[in-house]
């Protein structure tokens, strides 16, 4: 199958390795130069709990050419509509896209691009780390699941599966996958924007009951806005849910917080709890902890120039 | 008039200096060794406007004995009970207690050791900086609002007014001081817990829309509580005067900042934001954004290992 991962950081790094390692053909999109330089020069060089060293593709998004069978949107957030643009003359008749970003909201950008019966909304566990340009730390295992958007879909999708199973990703059909899209984006929103405020690992946020007591309120603002949009979510589930996954990542320092306050760079915040924030106020559910979190952090963006 | 001075910080020092300089018997308490013992060896040092050396006796607080005409409250929030506590001896059956403490809710611990005869509640836009052990910056000028909580303490709280006055401290009695202490605590608690969340001067805080929505959901929480509990607060004024302290102080770090981020100190969040946010439970008023600064602030000193 025809591959292009749109939005080749860590995590698209990671997805395009195991596909071009299952014989797929697999170009990677970005638009990051030093690590296009990189893996032009040197190939994608995989550490972690495996060594190698890939000759893959790599080029920016607009000088894709050849229309594909699959794209796989791995992209920040805020980078997706841009990159849907980049990309258009690659999209054919039936392109399959699969959207595996963090956060909410992005089924409607793309919608705007893609006809319905072509979109994939999926989310992932896998996680990944870039140690630099063209340098991929892939450890421990993960999973996907995906669900078509168009009911009479799920045939299709499922020789998607396939492909990314063969890829060894770990891949189910999921007949309601949004709730798992909400579930992971309550994740965030409960570990990313407060540890990159706060600036520490998401166990040490999580040590204390004033930051608990952050963690319910915001996981019940995500429940109650996610209920009222037709989602059915279990807010005891949930809760458990990311209790256990600030344990097991105690010793992480969230995405936000690299992006933040390691890298200067603008977060995700406003499809994290800012989309819980908007959706909240469109349905008349107030969510204060939403929108100060995400106020807050869009403050600290500009107090470091970066916004 | 003898007058101790009960918490020897910054700020005491400049009302300890100026009313020595006027000729009053004056004393200060602290508990911090290292400023006691430069003081003692050599005086308090006075740097800013002017420059200056005296020689004023200063001790730990369980080490006054002699009754006081008048104490000045000037410790840290939290501090304010073992003060009293460690006072007693000293407090007779006419000595006037005057509270300057930042802050809200003071007044109720205050009278659990004190009469309310002798009890004046104060507010003061003088400020001061401490160089280093025994060295104080005083610049700039200031005033002080002070009232008898009992209303027949007047004519004798007039006294105390007429004594600071010879001080210089620009002293008005206030037939309703209450607004102002609200005031003040109500910049406190739009710049204080802020800059210390985000690391940042006043300025760099309120240069964004984003920060701004924090301040003003802030301030029209503090309105709602205040005038729930029968205080005079015109949203508006408070408004005004909040942007406009933000505006002179631009340059500056608050005291919070100092504490939390400069010298990994517990904060007097809990008699800021914390105050109105327990007032509001209390009145089924709620105080979303208040809670949650107050909490987020406190995760922090647990991140620093302070709480």
């Amino acid at each position: 199958m025809f591959i292009y991962i749109a939005g080749s950081g860590a995590m698209g790094c990671r997805f395009g390795y195991q596909l071009f390692k299952a014989g797929n053909k697999v170009v990677l999109l970005d638009k990051w130069e030093d690590h296009i330089q990189a893996i032009k020069k040197n190939g994608l060089t995989i550490t972690g709990d495996k060594e190698d060293n890939v000759k893959i593709p790599i080029m920016h998004p607009e000088e894709a050419t050849e229309p594909a069978d699959l794209i796989i949107l791995f992209t920040k957030a805020m980078q997706l509509p841009a990159m849907l643009k980049d990309i258009e003359q690659v999209i054919g008749e039936n392109t399959k896209v699969l959207c595996l970003l963090n956060g909410l909201g992005h089924e409607d950008v793309i919608k705007q691009y893609i006809p319905e019966k072509n979109i994939l909304m999926g989310v992932t566990v896998w996680t990944a780390g870039l140690q630099g340009p063209g340098v991929a730390i892939l450890k421990a295992t993960g999973s996907v699941n995906l669900q078509s958007i168009d009911p009479n879909g799920e045939k299709e999708a499922e020789k998607i599966v396939d492909v990314l199973n063969q890829a060894g990703l770990n891949v189910t059909y999921d007949k309601d996958v949004v709730p798992s899209i909400w579930r992971k984006a309550c994740v965030n929103g409960t570990m990313n924007s407060t540890c990159a405020l706060e600036d520490c690992t998401i166990g040490e946020f999580f040590a204390s009951e004033d930051a608990l007591k952050v963690v319910h309120t915001i996981i019940h603002e995500f429940v109650e806005v996610g209920q009222a949009t037709g989602v059915t979510l279990d807010e005891k589930a949930i809760t458990d849910y990311v209790m256990h996954t600030a344990e097991v990542a105690a010793e992480h320092y969230p995405s936000m917080h690299q992006d933040l306050v390691q890298n200067h760079r603008l977060t995700e915040i406003d499809y994290i709890n800012g989309a819980v924030a908007r959706k909240g106020d469109e349905l008349g559910i107030p969510t204060p902890y939403c929108h100060m979190i995400t106020e807050l952090v869009h403050a600290k963006e500009h107090v470091l120039g970066i916004r």
